[in-house]
Order: C-alpha cells, then structure tokens, then sequence
C-alpha cells in the first residue's frame, strides 16, 4: 500500500473479526513502532502486547468507555514510557515519541490490512493508574495508550473520513489568525 | 513507496539541496498532518508553513543548536497546538495529537522522496517562549515541534538505521522485566 494512500486512507476500526493477527505481521508492527525518530534517540518504550482475552477484558475497563473495542480485538498493544531512558534535561518528550511509536504501528498495520483504534491512556490520571494496577508497573514505567488491533469486521469498510483538510488550520509565514 | 518500507526506511536528513518543494506536495504533506486520529476528533492543531530563509534562520536560532538544519530546509512546518480546540476533560492529549500530525507529515515527505527532521521544541520552555516571540502568538497557540524538510543532500544517502528492533522493549501478556 502506497505510503500517502496508506495515511489519508487510513480510518479508526472499531469492531474486528476473530481472525488472529500472525506472530510475522505482529513484529512488523512492532518494528514499525521501534522505526521513529525520538528526541535524542533516547528510544524511551516498552510495549506490552496482550492476546488474552481475560487480560484485554481488563484492560478495556480500567480504560474506560472508549476502551471497549479492546474486547473483540485480536490483540492490544499497550505503549509505555520508559523514564529510565528519558532524556534527563527534558523527560517530557516520552510522550512525543511515545505517540510517534504508536502512529508507526497504526500505519503499519493499516498496509498489513489490519485495523486499529488508538485508546487514549495518558494525560488522564485514573487511567493511567488502572493500567500500572493492572500490570504491576515499575515507577518508571508510564502508560501512554492502548492500540487495538484486529481485521476489521465488514460493518467497518468504506467509515467516512473525519476531517480532512481544512484552509483555516494553515498560516504561511506567519500567524495570521486572530484569536 | 510502500507504506511499511517508508516506515522502515525513513531516517532524519540534515542537509537539503536548493531545490524547491512545490504547493501541491506541501499540500500533500499538510493534508497527511491533519489525516491522523485525535483524541474526541478535537484536531487541536494549527501549522505555519515557513519558506523565508531570514524567517527560517531566527527559527532556528530559537530552537537551539539542533535546529541549525532549518537553515537550508526548502521550508519548515512548525506545529502548534490549538488550546482553543483541546479536549477539555484532559487538554493534555494535544502533545500526541500534535506529534500524529508530524509524523503524518514526517511520512508523506518520505514518500514523495522528500527528507526531513524534527526538531523538538515542547516540553522545553525555552525554545517555546523563543519561537512564541517569533510569531506573535496568542496564548492558545502552542509551539509543539518544528520539521526541516527539503530535499536530501547527497551527503544523506544510505545514513544508517538507528536502533530497530529490539527484543528487550517488548512484554508478552504481562510486564516482565525488573527495573
């Protein structure tokens, strides 16, 4: 799949089939996530990669309502920050890269024919904690999102485009909105 | 190019050529920023699109010694956050929802044989307050990153991977490692 068709074609899957994802197309997905850039090339994840049932179930819960698709998906992976790594004179960029890790995973598998949902964990405290419950996470270890993933079901071809280009977001040369 | 290749293949370009980048690849690039899923849909972004070389200069002068590549970039995008739009329950979730849209960015460049950089600017203050001045920003509008793009110097050919895989990031089912 062509890289621009792949990024405007892609669309959040919500419901999946129970077909498994392969342990081959999984660590392309994995690799995809670790083919980022990081700030400094601090490199500062770990994923959890879960295909119990029992285990999405709870990790669907303690993510809340959005969370649900989590429940038919054929796996999740959860992205966390590993402050271990952080680059010590400004650890706030784990989330960017975190997010970059995530979009590269997402995008990967949308050119494997596999759907996701990104789940939201951090900023949002309640969440973040449930996860580090769940998993008995070390300190170090900061949940950052849940991805989805799984073949979408049939109810889930041709879902509109959210979005899209919009005139307004653009400035050239300076900021020209007045707000 | 194929999106997993694109994924696998994308390294930071450092040092451009003259050569320009045309409106309607700038507006394929744009369209990939704003084609990535945000937390609620918000899309809390805004982008200024920089081709003036003084402009480009103090841009990078205000973003540090790392951001010296904009300086011969055919144009730079700096993200900004759109606190105007940010989900209210967690407006934190705009630092992934920025970061979506320049990897998005990031990737469509790299299929249209266009090289790039990122030049991290939040979490440091700094470099945000810099490039606030700029700009003239109202409150609402956040320096997220900047990226260099143009196309790549011969120099930049073959530049190798930075990482890749790696076996010790990834948990199966639960966290295993002890740190």
């Amino acid at each position: 799949m062509n890289i621009i068709e792949a990024i405007s074609g892609r669309r959040s899957v919500r419901r999946f089939t129970s077909r498994p994802i392969s342990d081959g197309d999984l660590h392309t997905i994995l690799c995809a996530g670790m083919s980022g850039p990081s700030a400094v090339n601090a490199r500062p994840w770990s994923f959890i990669v879960v295909r119990d049932r029992d285990t999405l179930s709870r990790m669907a819960d303690g993510n809340g309502a959005a969370a649900q698709p989590l429940k038919g998906a054929a796996l999740g992976i959860m992205v966390l920050g590993d402050m271990t790594r952080a680059f010590e004179r400004a650890p706030d960029y784990w989330v960017i890269d975190g997010s970059i890790a995530a979009q590269n995973m997402i995008l990967a598998a949308h050119g494997l024919g596999i759907g996701s949902v990104w789940l939201g964990t951090w900023p949002q405290k309640e969440k973040i904690d449930a996860q580090r419950r769940l998993f008995e996470l070390p300190e170090s270890a900061v949940p950052h999102s849940i991805i989805a993933f799984g073949y979408p079901d049939e109810s889930q071809k041709d879902l509109p485009a959210r979005g899209g280009y919009e005139e307004g977001r653009v400035h050239f040369e300076k900021w020209t909105r007045k707000d």
